[in-house]
């Protein structure tokens, strides 16, 4: 059983994944986990993952798992938090832990194992949006989860540990630090301006017209103010909204739009680039809220987290996101 | 002029540092600095780097910069905080910004271009110790700077850009989000129970006995309870003190005894195991606080940083800390 711990003073919580577990020597060398050319996520070994919770485009009269799909979900089967159980929370002395009760799932993108997310064509893009929205939709009523991170690790060095194309879902019983501050960042300059701080930045930047890359109807993508890494990227919708879950059928559409070409311009500037993105939206079953606006963040990994980001919280970053946004907007794609 | 840049929601501050900057493609492969062989930092080579601000060892009748000498500390040559100028604080929208006003330094631990931190005799190491408190004594003196964050990288993938044994210093014009927030978090426990929750953690931990990896009269290496890190290790005075700075020679010495075994221990667990240390002291000018308390935290370079993290602010650890010290604790050195 996977256990959540909290330290006492930041109040930052840790999973302890021990099903992961190894002796000290086997960190030496971080590699992709050696499938000896094996990949589990390829059609034909839907046997070697466990059975999927969610399917887009199975061939008719074929039976579940078996071979023949667009778009597969299955619980990821080393996972950091697993879902049976209880949380039992307890302390030891001034501590506090619980058990790592949660849902981790891999969304297999694509059958094509050499595909890649920023060239894949919109109709299949469109199912993985789709499958991140039917899946938070799905676990929300699991009463014991009040979040879920949707994610996408991509190439080695961003912490991939796969090579077929897949993202992943990891559905939290608590509220994870870093959404419960930008919530309540968000709602501090709420207080004050009766405004969403996001809608405020949105306006600020079409106006500023200095960080912005690129946009359509709905959407926005710009490189923040102040961003973490070289081409940090964030895309937004324009209009106000809190749930990722809940943006209309032609939104997706566009945001599929928007997410493929800010993509492919990222690539075009550092190609084959590693890459994060996050989701950023609502807890679960929370009512829509004023003060908060759901979006993504893409965080390309060109930098190295060392002292001093662990010490400060700081982060280093040799480009501008001006001088990023030209390149981004100025790439040939 | 670098530039400092507050992110409006979170009020995480980032240094732009241009000085640095390149063009994307220069980020496609991350290396040491190509110095074809020439280590800037080796004896011999003090004029390459700027003028030293202290120096120990030096050999009688040598001037300043020569060769001859047992540490040297110098400005960093690419320094992502520039000394001359003002902070000029300013406004654009609702964004902050000011100039990149700081201190960025390099203590040169060694003349030996192949030593290592965690094999130095102790004479040598408590140079280094002493080189960490005279600095920061120097630049508390400067008023523009609240914080000197004290860390050392060591290997590629922790950070590291030279071979040469070092550490740095970097004064900072704010208090960083990681000090404001331990500080906060060890207040708001003060005020709650009267008592430092770093003692209170010392105090159980020396009771629990399952977390120690070892001690002294003085001090006491443990693996923290919520590990961010497999390996990640804190080392702590037994006795209260909020200042770095104001500890005792012979806790000094004590000190540099501890830190020597706590990471011969680490490399017997996992030779030549990159890492990050930061020390973790009290702003500057401070008075002594009642409920802080400095130590050092350890933090082996094992795992990544992936979109779950960036996103949640969570960490994943495949090692319990309790069988992470007891591998330290076991290791024979």
């Amino acid at each position: 059983m996977p256990e959540l711990r909290k330290d006492p003073i930041l109040g930052r919580w840790i999973i302890i994944s021990k099903e992961r577990s190894r002796r000290p020597t086997d960190f030496i060398v971080e590699e992709y986990k050696s499938t000896g050319g094996f990949c589990p996520l390829c059609p034909g070994n839907e046997k070697t993952t466990p059975n999927e919770v969610l399917v887009f485009g199975r061939e008719p009269g074929l039976p579940p798992n078996a071979a023949g799909w667009q778009l597969r979900v299955v619980p990821n089967k080393f996972p950091a938090l697993i879902i049976e159980g209880n949380l039992e929370k307890s302390g030891e002395g001034l501590y506090d832990r619980m058990n790592g009760i949660g849902a981790h799932e891999v969304v297999i993108e694509s059958p094509g194992h050499d595909d890649r997310f920023s060239f894949l064509p919109h109709q299949q893009m469109m199912n993985i949006f789709r499958a991140f929205r039917n899946r938070i939709l799905d676990l929300a009523q699991d009463k014991r989860f009040l979040y879920v991170m949707v994610f996408k690790n991509y190439g080695r060095a961003a912490g991939a540990s796969l090579e077929h194309p897949h993202s992943q879902l990891v559905a939290l019983p608590i509220l994870p630090r870093m959404v419960t501050s930008e919530l309540e960042g968000a709602l501090s300059y709420y207080k004050y301006k009766d405004r969403c701080i996001f809608c405020d930045i949105i306006h600020q930047e079409i106006q500023q017209d200095v960080r912005l890359v690129c946009q359509n109807n709905y959407f926005v993508t710009l490189t923040p103010f102040a961003p973490r890494t070289p081409f940090e990227m964030w895309i937004l919708p324009k209009e106000h909204g809190s749930s990722y879950t809940e943006q209309s059928e032609e939104s997706m559409n566009q945001l599929v739009s928007i997410f493929s070409e800010t993509m492919r311009r990222l690539d075009a500037c550092i190609p084959g680039v590693p890459y994060n993105f996050v989701l950023h939206t609502q807890p679960l079953r929370s009512n829509p809220l004023e003060h908060y606006h759901w979006h993504f963040e893409i965080m390309p990994k060109l930098t190295m987290i060392a002292g001093f980001e662990w010490g400060s919280g700081f982060y280093i970053n040799p480009i501008p996101p001006e001088e990023a946004a030209r390149f981004l907007k100025e790439a040939s794609i």
